[in-house]
């Protein structure tokens, strides 16, 4: 029997809890120094994207083309970054940021380079709340 | 008339061509710390994945399974890391790189994290033509 899929303890520690798109599960990391979502596709024991199949593949570039939509219009960023890294954590998450040339890290990518700032529990709940209705889930 | 594209002089500058897919024109950045390649989409103007339309967005995703699958096979690496970013270079540009554990900016993400390596041009020119030869290039 297959392995059922469950998030990775540090994703779930990480992020808040936006839904569940077809494929993947739509996070929220608690950094508000950038809106930042992460995509994990709920397959067990995938790291790369290369590792789906070709479907999943497909499905997922969908999820994070109408991510990527949604975070640009919620937040109204200059440049979304998205990444696919996983040294740390293989569970294999899909990163969408959206940026801001006035963000703590611009230019260089978000990894590493600020210590995340908590959110606003009003602010964050906001957030998690827009994101969901703009991606029509709930 | 639609503006034609051409490949931005930065990226031009921090590569070797490898050939063109159906979609991307796949490039070898000049850094012998990890090998690591660039697909850039030719559509002239396009910034961001979700700009790209539809179909071409899928014939991204087949041509970044396609070199995760070489890369990894040829270089033997123990994690990709694929991403878009862009917030140096505007021309939509996908990174696919190559980590090992023992590279010089493990666990972390390349961008910024060692100078670049110069490669020996006989290193460089066998890679390059391995890669080319595993996506059946020229």
């Amino acid at each position: 029997m297959a392995q059922p899929w469950t998030l990775h303890p540090q994703l779930a520690n990480d992020t808040g809890f936006i839904g569940d798109l077809t494929l993947s599960q739509a996070l929220l990391m608690r950094d508000a120094n950038y809106p930042w979502l992460l995509l994990v596709p709920r397959r067990a024991g995938v790291s790369e994207i290369v590792d789906l199949d070709p479907a999943d593949r497909v499905q997922l570039m969908t999820e994070i083309a109408d991510a990527s939509r949604v975070l640009k219009s919620v937040t109204q960023c200059d440049k979304l970054n998205v990444a696919a890294i996983g040294n740390v954590v293989p569970q294999l998450h899909v990163h969408i940021v959206a940026r801001r040339r006035d963000d703590p890290a611009w230019p260089r990518p978000v990894w590493g380079a600020a210590p995340p700032r908590a959110y606003e529990p009003a602010a964050l709940a906001a957030l998690i709340d827009a994101i969901r209705r703009a991606l029509r889930l709930g």
